[in-house]
C-alpha cells in the first residue's frame, strides 16, 4: 500500500494478519527508503516493524499510551499515525523528531531521549488514569538493554508493588546499541530460550495438580526446596518483582503478538509481554550488525549498504582521537582502565576493549553505578578514564558529586557529544555539563582546541590527582601529528594578540581554530583568547585581558546559565574590574534538534552574528 | 570490658563467642550512653553489634576492606578500630564524623553518606585488586532498603557478570529508615522465612541425583517447568544476577555469622551472606520503633527514652510547616498527590500518608525513579507534590531535566534540608540544588522567608503551571497564622528600605528575617531585599537597587558558583551596570560536619562577620 498515505492507524483494525503482513513489508521498504536518504534510527525501528503494527491493531492509540522508552524506535509508530509524509525533513531543523514529540502527534503521549525512563513514567500515568477512574492502557514499550537499568528496575519494583494495570511490551532483541551486557542478560536468556507460554499463569497450582506427575511434583519440590534454591528453574526475574509473565513470544509473527496483547489485556494488574526480535530484522547489513554500526546511520546506499558520507582522510572524530590515545597511554601505565556505560561502539572505544579486554569495562546503561564503580577502582590505585556522552552524563551526577569530587579521586572523564549535538534533540544536546560541574569543589573541567591539545589535555588528566574532565563535540577534525605540550593546569593560552587590539574574544575547544581562522583572514584587530581549563579559569591571564580595557567577548556553544561566563563574571567582580561583557552561549531554553549550523544560526551563535556583533559593538 | 580501652580489633581474635556476646552488651551499654549525650544514628548501629564484631573477628581489617553504605551504621566499626574516645565529639564540629571517613582511620577505605554505592565501589576496588595481583576481602555492609535502589541492582548485575570477589554483607532488617516499600520487599521476606541454608550450593544437581527422589525430581522438574515458571518456588533475586548466597542467618547469633563468613572465605566468586538482623536491638524503644523516630536522634534520656530537646510550643519545623499546608492544599484540590523517596518521617508526611493513602506515594529509596513518577503523573493531569532532602536529589538531576523540565511539567519540588545542614556532613549539606537547577530551562526556584511566606509559596507552585521548586532547610521556626498573599511570580520583595542607604543587602529565606533583625536592632541605614524568587529573579527590582549605586551584598548559605549571585551579575553586566557587588555563599569547597553556627563561623558566614565586613567596606 501507500505508506504516505496513512492518516491514522484505524484502517489496521480491518486487515488480515497476511494484509498486516504484507504492510510490514511496504513498511520496512518505505523505511530503508526514506532514512536512507535521511540518515536516522535503522536497526531497531526494523525490529519492531511487526511489533507496533501488532499494537495499533490491539489497542486504540491514543486513548491507549504508547510509550517508547528511548524513543528512537518509534518510527513505525509515526508512519501508522499519519507522519509517513512527515520523513523526508527526520531529524532536520523545524522537522519531525527522530523520537515521540508530543507536539507532533496526539498519538506522542510522552518525550524521552535518555533510556529507561518509560517504566516510570507509565506508572505514573497509570497511577493517575486509575485515580482519574479513566480506563485505557498504558504501553511502556522497553528493550532488555534499557530493562537492565537501575531505574528501570525501580519502577518494577514499585509497579509490583502498586499492582496499576500496565502492559509491559518488552523488547527482548538481545542487544543495546552493541551487545549487551550483565548477570540479567543471561537471566532473560534463559527466559528467551523456553517455550512459548502465552496463557496466564494464574492458576499454576491447580494446573499442576491435575497434571500427570503434577502432585508428586508439588510434593518433590517441597522435599528440596530448602536444599536446592531454584537453580534447576530457570531464573524469572519479573517474579522477584512480583509482576506476570507473558511470553516469549516471536515479535515477526503478528498472530502471536496479538494473542499475546489479547491475553495481556484480560490481565487486571501489571503484565510483562516478552517479546523477543531482531534488531535489523528484513535489511541484510543491519541483520548482521554486532558493532551498533546501523544503529544511528548517516545516508547510504540501500544496495550497498555503503554509507555515503565520508571522512576526509586527514581528518578523524574527536571520540577516535580520544580513543587511540587512551590506548598509547594504557600502553605506557597499566594503572590505566576504561569504562564506558554500553558506548563502546559510540565512543570509538572498539580498540581498547580489543586489546585490554581485562582493563575495559562496559557497565550497560548505567552511568551512575559506572561512575561509581570507577570511584572504587580509583580508590585502589587505578586510573580510571570513564567516556560517556554529556547529556547522559546527566544521569551520574550525584555520583561524580558525592562519589568521586567529595573524596577528590583521579577519575578522568572524557565528556562525548559536548555542547550543541544536532540532530537527536534537546534529550541529547550536551550544553549542561558545564553548568552541573562547575559548582563541585575539586573538579577540573577543560576542553582542547585541536588533535594535539586534546592529547596533550588527556595526558594532563591523568597526571593531575583529581577529578578531571576533558569535553569533545561530536563530529571530526583535522588530525595532526602529536607534538608534546607543556601545559600547566589551569593555564589559558593567548591565541591571537593584536597590538592594536579593539576586541578581546574568550572562546575554548574547536572555536578558537575556526574563530582564528576568521580574525585572521579577515586582519582583524580582536586578541583571542584559548580557555582551554573552564574550571579553573586563568586568573592571572584573565586580569591581563581586561587590563586592556576592551570588551570582552565570551564564545560558547554551552549554556550561559551556570557557564564560564558566570565564573569569568565572578572573578572579574571580585577583583572590583569594570569593562564591558558580552557573554553569547544558550540562553536559558532548551535546544531542538537539526543539523548544527542550523541551530546556532536559529540562536544567534554563528560566527556571523558574533563577528557583526563585535563590530557593531567597538564601533558603537 | 573498658570499650574506650579497645586500640584496634586485633584483641578479638582470642575471644570465645561467650566473651564475644558479653562485649556486644558492653558495646550497646556504651553505645546508649554515649549517643544519648551526643545525638546520632542509634538504631542502625544497635542492630549491627554482632555482626559488625563477627567481621572483624572473621577478616583482618584494615587488609580487608568493610564499606558500610551509607555509612551510618559504622559506629561499632569505629568502637571496634580504637575511636570510641572520640564518641563525645561525635557528628561535631572537628570531632569525629558520623559517617565512615578516610581520614580518621586506616580501617575506612571510602566514603558514603548517600544509600546504594557500597556496591558499585566494592566491585570497583575488587577489580583493581585483581589487576593488582592482591589478596583480600572486600565486604560491602548493605541494607535491604539499600539493595533495592537501582544503583545495586545495577552494581549487582555486573557483579555477577564479573565475577570478582566480593562479600556482600545483606544486612537485613526489613526497614530502610521507616517501613520498606516495594515489590523486592516481599522477595527478601521470602528469602528471610525460608531455613537456614549455609552451604554453598556449588553440586545442587549432584547432591539432587543422590538425593531420596532426587532424579525423578530433576525430570519433573524438566517436565513442568515450561508450565510453572517457578511460582512454586520461592523467588530468589540473587540468583536471578548469578551471585551465590549463603543464608538467612541470625545476625545476633555470632557462632552462626562466624561460620556463614568462614564459608563466604572458601567461595572463588561474589557471594551474598544473607544477615537478618533487627534494628534498634537490645533497646526497648528503638526495638519497638516502626515510625523511625530512632533512626537518627539528638539528646534522650536513657532510662526514659525522652527526648531532650524540646521545640517551643510556637515553633514549627520547615517540613512540618511544609506537609501540614500540602495536606490543606490536598483537601481542597483533589489532583495534588504527594511523593517521598523513602523519607515520611523525615519529611513530615506522615499525616498526609494517614489521611490521603491513595494519593500518596513513597517510592523508596530511588529519587530518580521518583521523580520520572511525578513526570508521569503530571504527563495525566495530576499536580504531584515530590519532598526529597536536597543532597538526595542530587540522584534525580537527569530526571529533573529530561523528564519535567525539558517537558516543562508542572511537578513541584518540596527541597527539605537545603543550605548548610550540619551534623551530617559533607554528604548531606544541600548547598548545591540551586547550581544544577538553574541551568534548567522553565525552573522556578524559590524560598520563603517565614512560615506565612513558605505557604503562599507553596500554594503559588500549584498554581504556576512548570516545574516549580520551594526550598526550606532544616530545623524549626516561629509558626505564624496564615495570611493569604499575592506573590506574583518572580518578583522579590523590599523587607527594609533605609531613606540614608549605606548599602542593599540581598538574601533569601529565613536569613531575611534573621538579617532584618540584626539591621532593625541596630538601626543600620542597610537596605533589605528577600530574593524569593531565585529563579527567575526578579529584573526589575534588582535594577531598581542598582539604581540607588550603593554597594550590593548577597549573603547566601549554598555554593557561590552557580547561585544567585551569578545570576546577579549576569543580569547587572548584560544591563551594562557598574556597581561593587560582594558574594557571599560558600566557596568552592565542600563543607564538613558540626553544628551550623560554627561551620558558618568557619565559612566567614556568621552574620557578625558579614555584618563587619558591610561596614568596613562602605566606611573603606
Amino acid at each position: 500500500m501507500n505508506i504516505s498515505e496513512i492518516k491514522d492507524p484505524s484502517f489496521l483494525k480491518d486487515l488480515t494478519v497476511k494484509e498486516m503482513n504484507d504492510l510490514a513489508k511496504d513498511i520496512r521498504d518505505f523505511l530503508l527508503e526514506s532514512v536512507s536518504k535521511t540518515g536516522g534510527h535503522l536497526s531497531s525501528n526494523l525490529g519492531v516493524v511487526e511489533l507496533t503494527i501488532a499494537m495499533h491493531y490491539c489497542f486504540n492509540s491514543p486513548k491507549d499510551k504508547f510509550l517508547f522508552d528511548v524513543g528512537h524506535q518509534s518510527y513505525i509508530h509515526k508512519i501508522l499515525t499519519g507522519r509517513a509524509k512527515d520523513f523526508p525533513t527526520l531529524r532536520q531543523f523545524n522537522g519531525m523528531a527522530g523520537f515521540q514529540r508530543r507536539n507532533e502527534s496526539e498519538h506522542d503521549c510522552f518525550e524521552a531521549g535518555h533510556s529507561s525512563t518509560s517504566l516510570s513514567t507509565a506508572l505514573g500515568m497509570a497511577v493517575a488514569r486509575d485515580l482519574n477512574n479513566e480506563d485505557y492502557h498504558i504501553l511502556p514499550v522497553v528493550g532488555d538493554g534499557a530493562l537492565s537499568s537501575g531505574m528501570s528496575l525501580e519502577a518494577l519494583n514499585q509497579i509490583g508493588d502498586l499492582k496499576s494495570k500496565v502492559i509491559i511490551v518488552f523488547n527482548d532483541n538481545n542487544m543495546s546499541i552493541s551487545k549487551n551486557v550483565g548477570a540479567l542478560t543471561k537471566a532473560f536468556g534463559a527466559l528467551r530460550s523456553s517455550k512459548g507460554y502465552l496463557e496466564l499463569k494464574h492458576d499454576v497450582k491447580d494446573f499442576l495438580m491435575n497434571a500427570k506427575h503434577g502432585s508428586e511434583t508439588i510434593e518433590s519440590i517441597k522435599e528440596v526446596k530448602k536444599n536446592i534454591r531454584n537453580k534447576m528453574i530457570d531464573a524469572y526475574i519479573f517474579d522477584d518483582f512480583d509482576i506476570d509473565y507473558l511470553g516469549p513470544v516471536d515479535g515477526h509473527n503478528i498472530h502471536d503478538l496479538i494473542h499475546a496483547f489479547e491475553t495481556a489485556k484480560t490481565k487486571d494488574g501489571p503484565v510483562v509481554v516478552h517479546v523477543v526480535t531482531k534488531k535489523g530484522k528484513g535489511y541484510k547489513y543491519t541483520e548482521n550488525d554486532s558493532s551498533g554500526k546501523w544503529h544511528g546511520v548517516g545516508k547510504f546506499d540501500v544496495k550497498t549498504g555503503e554509507m555515503l558520507a565520508k571522512t576526509p582522510d586527514n581528518y578523524k572524530s574527536y571520540s577516535k582521537i580520544v580513543s587511540d590515545h587512551l590506548l598509547n597511554i594504557m600502553d605506557s601505565n597499566g594503572d590505566v582502565v576504561a569504562i564506558t556505560p554500553a558506548m563502546i561502539s559510540g565512543s570509538a572505544l572498539n580498540d581498547v576493549f580489543a586489546k585490554y579486554p581485562k582493563r575495559s569495562f562496559d557497565c550497560g546503561i548505567a552511568e551512575d553505578h559506572a561512575l561509581t564503580f570507577a570511584s572504587g577502582l580509583a580508590l585502589n590505585g587505578k586510573k580510571p578514564f570513564v567516556s560517556v556522552y554529556s547529556s547522559f552524563l546527566q544521569r551520574a551526577y550525584d555520583q561524580i558529586n558525592h562519589d568521586i569530587c567529595r573524596m577528590n579521586l583521579p577519575v578522568v572523564l572524557g565528556i562525548d557529544r559536548a555542547s550543541i549535538v544536532g540532530e537527536d534533540g534537546d534529550s541529547h544536546q550536551g550544553v549542561f555539563d558545564i553548568g552541573f560541574m562547575r559548582p563541585l569543589p575539586n573538579m577540573v573541567i577543560t576542553e582542547g582546541k585541536d588533535s594535539n591539545e586534546i592529547e596533550n589535555l588527556l595526558e594532563l588528566g591523568f597526571k593531575m590527582n583529581c577529578p578531571f574532565a576533558i569535553r569533545y563535540p561530536r563530529g571530526s577534525i583535522v588530525y595532526d601529528k602529536h607534538v608534546p605540550m607543556d601545559i600547566k593546569p589551569g593555564t589559558w593560552a593567548k591565541e591571537l594578540i593584536n597590538e592594536d587590539v579593539k576586541a578581546n574574544i574568550i572562546t575554548y575547544g574547536n572555536d578558537v581554530i575556526r574563530i582564528g581562522k576568521v580574525i585572521n583572514d579577515n586582519m582583524l584587530p580582536y586578541n583571542l583568547y584559548n580557555a582551554r581549563f573552564i574550571k579553573p579559569i586563568d586568573e592571572e591571564m584573565l586580569l591581563e585581558i581586561a587590563s586592556n580595557k576592551k570588551p570582552i567577548f565570551i564564545y560558547t556553544n554551552d549554556m550561559i546559565k551556570g557557564g564560564i561566563g558566570d565564573d569569568i563574571l565572578e572573578l572579574l567582580n571580585k577583583n572590583n574590574i569594570s569593562v564591558p561583557v558580552y557573554i553569547f552561549g544558550v540562553d536559558d531554553i532548551f535546544v531542538k534538534h537539526g543539523d548544527t549550523a542550523l541551530i546556532k544560526e536559529s540562536l544567534g551563535l554563528d560566527l556571523k552574528t558574533l563577528f557583526s556583533f563585535i563590530e557593531k559593538t567597538i564601533n558603537a
